[in-house]
């Protein structure tokens, strides 16, 4: 039996996801070996804490994945693209959580309270991380569809300005300031956009204003935000033909993701039934309680793992159908969460081979 | 032919909506003889500007509603209840913005846009003014379905603090303040609630935060706004069978109530059918230019009238189906101006009946 832990290099370690990253590999029970953090050359020397050590950044480079078990990348798609099947070349298993590879049939996608299976497929040597806003609600939805077989979804997001990484919390706080002491802003056409003059990454003003706009133009006026919810969840839950419309909109919350779910089940469905799904599946908290005002909202989920559902209410004309409310912290689950989760699902396979060897 | 113009009452003059109201009667086609303004004893003796002139605040009484022709009601459900039956009885025709009297069978619920005819019918002496959230998208809504037969809608609201009145909006300011200047807020579960410590009419923190509740309990978990935008939807479209599905949530914008609409129609439908007919439809902006940055934002359609509708997409999945993104200030088009609009109509037909006469 080897005693040799395996080696995680981070790639990312200093952005918005990283840095929750490097939390989670020092709170969460500790299976790796050398932790190595990795950013751009412009951040190496840099020394991050992580499991209470200071650890020095170092810079990208193809040495670097020099006897890495497991590489996670928390870098936009294009560095994604390039490196990961560098860090598999070198022998070591990527989890991405870039949009760079999700839709590739060689590579899983994988949430680990749903598909833990999959993970362990990977003819490129690469797992991936789906975006934040699917992972947002997908846990949930696994539950809901293992008993009750889901058909359709009607999504309407609420998504959180760090899901535009550190430049979005940085522009959203900075119009927050802008806009705050005044008395009329938000009441004349254009009077917001005009105070808060830059936006950051967003296309509009986020301070005192809701943007129904992520990510890119795609076809047919589609976001490709709206795409990833749709195709992402078919591809995770393994229901390709699942009808999916999302429309997607940034809200001025910090983090966590919220969703206002509309799903159709093949079988019959009452809350009562749904709320005893929900409150034994793992990876969900059921937070449904509206009389004593008990609902989830990002504010009280934020920093906290779980997907939270509530507002869980039965379609008055539409059969088979929930009505539900999901909040997910879009660092956490959303990201930095998934991605330790895989590597930790790669990390056991790692060591049960060993075992046998 | 009789040249004298009506008189308005105008009940609830100091309150969110009756501030939006005075500024209305001051720049729309003057068509009234006397305003006349009502509200609280307590706010009795105030001078409000209307029209450029000075008019002084009486306390509510039944004597005010002597020689009034049109009285229109923007107060709280009880005091409409209360108040507007007793305006009818002295012979004015009541406008309620209240949820008093929507469901009425025997109170049309009007959208001058949408069905003016039902106006001219009020067996109580009373006309009923939709909640803010329908209104902001029932104008769309009601020019679609004169063309392509609406059947269904799963409807999710962003809902601006101003739906529940001046506090609301006091309460959003107020929490905005607070919050401004910090890097940290936002990040653990409830540091955003202990920082705000009131909310205001809010059942949780507004600021960096969205509320997935408006309204009061009903039965089965549904919010009181969810069902009146069931329900109002059916009675003003004249569909008493439309399937109707809502999640209403607040958020953190002053005033602009937004709703990402899935609408199911029976007929087929493109995105170049929907444009036409939004582009002709009266009381509505078709604002759909995605690559140009262009889709309604509440901060850029706060103080406009029209109903603004972008983000038009043809449901991928869903045979018939239009995704839409809409905006409409709930303190205009979804409140004061609409009542404005039915008194007009009032004022018109009782023009029309002098003239017969």
């Amino acid at each position: 039996m080897s005693t040799r832990k395996p080696t995680l290099a981070l790639v990312g370690a200093t952005g918005a996801v990283g840095t929750v990253m490097l939390e989670l590999l020092s709170t969460r029970q500790d299976v790796w070996g050398e932790i190595r953090l990795i950013a751009s050359a412009r951040s190496a020397g840099k020394k991050l804490v992580v499991r209470g050590e200071e650890v020095e950044v170092v810079a990208l480079s193809e040495e670097c994945f020099e006897g890495v078990d497991v590489a996670m990348f928390d870098v936009p798609d294009e560095v994604s693209a390039q490196w990961a099947p560098i860090a598999a070349a070198k022998g070591a298993v990527a989890v991405d959580n870039s949009g760079a590879f999700r839709m590739d049939p060689e590579v899983p996608l994988v949430v680990p309270e749903v598909n833990p299976a999959a993970a362990r497929i990977r003819p490129r040597g690469i797992i991936s991380n789906p975006n934040c806003t699917t992972l947002s609600m997908v846990v949930a939805l696994g539950a809901l569809h293992a008993e009750l077989g889901l058909r359709e979804l009607v999504v309407s997001s609420y998504q959180a300005a760090s899901g535009a990484g550190q430049p979005g919390i940085d522009a959203l706080r900075e119009q927050i300031e802008k806009v705050s002491g005044s008395t009329t802003l938000g009441t004349q056409p254009g009077d917001v956009r005009r105070a808060v003059g830059d936006f950051g990454p967003f296309p509009a003003p986020l301070a005192l204003n809701v943007v129904p706009w992520a990510g890119s133009l795609k076809e047919d006026g589609w976001s490709s935000e709206e795409l990833k919810v749709r195709n992402e969840s078919r591809k995770i839950l393994g229901l390709p033909d699942l009808k999916v419309s999302a429309t997607c909109v940034r809200v001025p919350v910090v983090t966590t993701h919220s969703l206002a779910v509309h799903a159709v089940f093949e079988n019959d469905v009452t809350v009562a039934r749904a709320h005893e799904i929900l409150a034994e599946a793992p990876g969900v908290v059921l937070c449904d309680d509206p009389a004593n005002g008990e609902f989830p909202t990002p504010a009280d989920v934020v920093g906290t793992d779980p997907t939270w559902v509530g507002r869980v209410r039965q379609a008055l004309d539409f059969p088979n159908t929930l009505e539900m409310f999901m909040c997910g912290d879009n660092l956490r689950k959303g990201a930095a969460l998934n991605t330790a989760q895989i590597a930790e699902l790669v990390a056991a396979e790692l060591a049960a081979q060993a075992e046998e060897a």
